[in-house]
């Protein structure tokens, strides 16, 4: 190109500037507080999160802008410190409002809610749910609740086991001599593994043990063990326990790993509220086992609700490094163009917007139904009519199987989104100080704990296939699954006409109908095993057809998405102005995520024939066009998300756009100047400053004989191999670029 | 469940004996040690590979069990020692040689791979391709080859750009009076980043910067410019670098950020193969900029070839694991069963193995075709005629469009490749020592560095689009686009019939067909917008279809692997023994990838109507009979890829199966045990010791007052507010589980 003058080369508006003018643009576009709340679940809820947003970024044990730079030990000792601040505010803050806030740092902190998490959510939580008034009392009254001489963790997991806790090795053996049980690890392979808080900071285990009675096995029940003395914290006799070590991330919670050898406890210290065990070893079992899958169902809505926090936390970072980021000039422009101006670049971001937003309507609206579930599950007892409790199952069933979904596919689109999030970036998504890396190390184990995604998604196209037989039977299926009532017309409908194809009425016609088909497919497939015998009995007949459940629950789930955001959607139009942008902008988001989604399906929507292939056309040019729609409001809609640069803790996401100057100040202050490397006396200068080893160094002479030999065998080949080396390719071989 | 008496039970084989037979039923499948030439490239270069491998497990510097728990220093200094330990080999062996051992040391070690390629590659590299021979003799004179006295960095990349080279701000303003040029980082913005070796290592580096003469912009060129006294190693005046800190991964290479400060060098420290700068400045432009090509694709193919290596190494591990690993009982078994032998495993991994394996052979011959375009390119200078210098141009373009699309997609499938086999670990995959984590932290970049993907991805579809105009006008397209050759009835062929669905001719043509159509899409896009008016030119239309231009390369690319898998197969068949298994089961791989990257790209195969729906499930069908056919093998294939424990590195997937006890021997060797945690005395003790706060604490009073707020607004809200919580909800929500 022709060399130009110096004084024709024009500079682009600062990134603050660049900022600036993305929210003078757009304002007008919605009322932001307006959006907040709606965004943010309600005024309170946001009015809160601000209230604990304020105190985190205060308090001096919440600093994070040092974290990718502290050892383990570092960051396992100040993860304690903040384990011992929490003690203040849960034992004088409400119930509900602690949770508000531990929500909150689930999402700025995950290693350190995870430890917190291990004792009040996993071991209080067994004891709750697994004891008996007495025994919550009593432990409750050695500290549990107040962290005072005691500390709990959860010993589920073997090395050997995780996902089937009925295979769990651990034994309980009781000695009715002394009414005492032993906990015994009887072989490697039974060492519980990836303990939380085992390593170094808890004092006592729930332990997941096989109950032996008289030769007799009773299955897996729950035993209180004690692990170290709680004022020297040495390690009890019979209990041996290791650090389970470096990890992809949530290096701030000691994981660790317990063998037991011969461990006597009281008979009292197996948690009896379900099975019981006899002074004279007797077991009573419980009346209804299901009973305890309240907290499961709980516990999976908050990982959904944290996976569209999480998400939007990285939409966050990206989207307002997209909107100050310039690279090459398109058209007629003079400087450079906004990465979030090439259509290429808002395909990668928006559509993930829309679906960390359907993500967080759903949550919303699940915890709802999941509270209303957990109570009737509550109010059941022995005493509870067989009708009443059928009914309360039904339910369960299908409240179970979408919640097992929606736990895999919203902790999997999160861990994707942080991904494509952090490439969106180029290099600088993969500085630690992008805070896109750790995220992504953090939320990957949100796809195993809790049960395994793909196990989980498994059980939800179980479920799917027993609800579709129910449905041939005429049985009328309730929530999520009730577009099943519309078979067999519901599998043949089809997209009314081109000029229809768009209507979200249209959109939800047509997730019904491909999800009843997926389905349709997954149960046919067992049915034919079934019926044809080629599988032995109903279990073997769903693994033949575990590939096709797989894809009914990932149809099934992002079709549910949609619905929920949809409903969601008409409440708040409820109580919305029409006049405020709010509802019209959460429309365009919806069909966003409606018609992406049908995207990313498409092959069911054609295989279906729901769409034409011209339909689908129509649905791919309106992501584009929603997207760009969308771009106008981007920045706005990361404001909306309500984060603080604290929480955020990305210099790329900062708030007022001043990326390069706030990301070369955190670099520095975090890598302070060293004039040498400290290892450069020990390796750099004997490496500069040596002789050359001369050519008739007997080591050289003997090495050149062994590749005169290879190089023999070589020149023998290259006959018969075509393009084989030749010293010059291989001269430009190695000047392969490497790159920096 | 009913208690069941203990002597019931029965014990699994144990990991090493499931090995064994694993093994042992899949011997005579095919010939090991073929295979193993076959997979690697013929006999030669896998015995050289075995070689490096056996001297690599001896040499105490490429120790890599304790590489998960060193610190950044500490594993930079170990890299700048096996740095060191290179020079003998680079200036001792034939760069054939080195190149091979090289090649291994990127998938056993890739941090370490980048710090020598940043030298030997890239600063070494454009001195050999940017430089005069008197250049380039001068500086390995200096050292450059032998590290005696020098050691390089190459200085491209700016806080503010990388992928526009054209963009970058850093200057060279020729002072004609001293014959010098004046480097200089004029704002924090141009400030050279990511900079590989600059933190404390490097002496000289090569540096990118606008050529100013006289107020005229010449544009980028290359300075070599020193940046360390090459003895003290303290910076040069004007000279001002800092360490770039923590990284995603490859935390053994130093990478820094440089500022330059009206640094002076001579006029001879510039690179002037092509540009050159005379002593009263004047500028002579190249005849041909795209000889700089050569290097670039040649760095494209080993890129491609690492991301195979990478993945088969990420596959070994997995698929190992899963042979040994066992969870549930299905059917009338009496033990747990093998991951393996569920089919929703068998998916998970072997469709990925096949993946990886095409991507192996596509390597081999793209580097034989490379090699061919890089003599073309190199033979022409100033003297060629037009015409020989446009047929290779012509070919340069294909070539280099498909290089683009292959760099972008098998960087990423190797990527996406570790994190499902990561997941496919369960929670050890969360586990360092597995080493899937480190893994998938070191592949991330390799999506971004040597041209981003969705850019270079864009570029393919760009050059796709061209291509598509010139078929239309009736040249005829060489190499990977020829199937447009067909044009127009390849557009509209299809399946002849359901029992021709699965034939390997039918598959390629399935592929071409949908090719074409997706190239059309993107050309007529392209076109409809340009002839419209839409948009302003040639690069807002180009822009106007970018979504298309990346489905184009993409289903482009994975047709292309497909394709050369094929010739692949053709070329081994000719020396391959028919009865020894090695073609009839590359051959079933290769019909697993086909099909597969069908259903992956389902919607297209649908759209396009090549296969009709009851034909895309026979190919679902036969994914799945396929998956089950090569589980038979799939441990005897791991083998295949001839990687030792040592470069594996993960006791997970060693190759005797003794993966729990090894796995347990290297968490116990890398993490010591510790009587109490080192943070017992200032963290735990406070907590598990300290007095309850008292309820008239004044601190406490305040703090309830404003919780009574509060709460007084959660009622108010609560008329209005459906499901807001309630302390019975909230104490379900607490008992959230967490898990470990």
């Amino acid at each position: 190109m022709p060399p130009v003058p110096l004084s024709a080369l024009k500079a682009p508006p600062s990134p603050r500037e660049t900022m600036q003018r993305e929210r003078d643009q757009s304002r007008g576009t919605f009322d932001l507080e307006r959006m907040c709340y709606a965004m943010g679940d309600g005024e309170y809820n946001v009015k809160l999160k601000r209230r604990f947003m304020f105190e985190l970024e205060r308090d001096p044990l919440f600093k994070l802008s040092d974290i990718h730079d502290l050892t383990k030990d570092e960051i396992r000792e100040r993860t304690m410190a903040k384990f011992a601040s929490m003690a203040h505010y849960v034992t004088n803050e409400s119930i509900p409002i602690f949770q508000q806030r531990m929500n909150l740092i689930s999402t700025a902190d995950p290693a350190f809610w995870t430890r917190f998490g291990v004792h009040y959510g996993l071991a209080l939580g067994a004891v709750r749910s697994g004891g008996t008034s007495n025994q919550v009392s009593y432990w409750i009254s050695k500290g549990m609740l107040g962290l005072q001489g005691m500390v709990g963790c959860f010993a589920m997991t073997e090395i050997k086991g995780g996902s089937n806790v009925a295979g769990l090795e651990t034994t309980a053996t009781f000695d009715d001599k002394t009414d005492e049980f032993i906990i015994h690890t009887p072989s490697v392979g039974a060492t519980k593994w990836w303990i939380g808080g085992a390593a170094h900071s808890a004092t006592h285990a729930v332990v997941f043990a096989q109950l032996i009675i008289k030769d007799m096995v009773y299955g897996v029940k729950n035993f209180m063990v004690p692990l170290r003395n709680p004022k020297t914290y040495q390690l009890l006799p019979g209990i041996t326990i290791g650090d389970i070590g470096k990890k992809m991330g949530r290096d701030g919670i000691d994981n660790g790993w317990i063998q037991f050898t011969n461990v006597r406890i009281p008979r009292a210290y197996m948690l009896m509220k379900h099975t019981q065990v006899t002074r004279n070893g007797e077991v009573r079992e419980p009346p209804l086992a299901q009973l305890t899958y309240g907290a499961l169902l709980q516990g999976r809505t908050a990982m959904v609700a944290d996976a569209a926090s999480t998400a939007k936390k990285a939409l966050t970072i990206a989207i307002r490094y997209a909107a100050v980021r310039r690279a090459f000039k398109v058209g007629d422009n003079e400087v450079e163009t906004q990465l979030l101006d090439y259509p290429i670049h808002q395909r990668r971001l928006l559509p993930l917007l829309a679906q960390a937003v359907a993500m967080g309507f759903t949550s919303f609206r699940m915890s709802a139904l999941f509270e209303h579930m957990t109570e009737q599950l509550e109010s059941l007892d022995a005493s509870s009519d067989a009708q009443e409790t059928a009914e309360v199952l039904e339910k369960l069933k299908e409240t179970h199987a979408t919640s097992a979904g929606l736990k895999a596919f919203c902790t999997w689109n999160a861990l994707e989104t942080i991904e494509k999030c952090r490439a969106s970036l180029g290099g600088h998504g993969y500085s630690a100080y992008s805070n896109l890396p750790s995220m992504y190390n953090d939320q990957a184990v949100q796809c195993t704990w809790e049960g395994d995604n793909t196990i989980l998604t498994l059980q939800s196209g179980r479920s799917l296939v027993s609800s579709y037989g129910d449905a041939l039977k005429g049985t009328k299926l309730p929530g999520g699954t009730s577009y099943l009532n519309g078979l067999p017309s519901i599998l043949t409908t089809s997209c009314p006409s081109n000029s229809a194809t768009l209507e979200l009425d249209t959109l939800q016609a047509g997730w019904d109908c491909v999800s009843a088909n997926v389905v349709k497919q997954a149960y046919e497939k067992f049915d034919e095993a079934l019926k044809s015998g080629k599988a032995k009995g109903r279990e073997e007949a769903l693994e033949a057809c575990s590939q096709e459940r797989f894809v009914a629950a990932k149809v099934h789930t992002a079709g549910y998405l949609f619905r929920m955001f949809r409903e969601a959607l008409v409440e708040l139009a409820k109580d919305e102005p029409a006049d405020n942008g709010v509802i019209p902008t959460l429309e365009s988001i919806c069909r966003l995520y409606g018609c992406w989604a049908i995207e990313e399906n498409a092959q069911h929507f054609l295989k279906y024939r729901f769409f034409s292939p011209a339909q689908m056309d129509i649905i791919t040019a309106e992501v584009t066009r929603l997207c760009a729609e969308l771009r106008k409001c981007a920045v706005l809609l990361t404001d909306s998300f309500d984060m603080s640069d604290h929480i955020i803790n990305s210099p790329l996401g900062c708030y007022d756009g001043d990326i390069y100057e706030r990301y070369f100040a955190r670099v520095k202050e975090a890598n302070p100047h060293q004039p040498v490397a400290p290892y450069f006396e020990r390796v750099i200068r004997p490496l500069i400053e040596r002789e050359p080893l001369s050519i008739d160094d007997a080591d050289d002479i003997e090495i050149d004989d062994e590749i005169a030999e290879i190089e023999e065998e070589r020149r023998e080949d290259e006959e018969e191999k075509k393009g084989a080396e030749t010293k010059e390719k291989a001269a430009k071989e190695l000047e392969k670029p490497a790159d920096e």
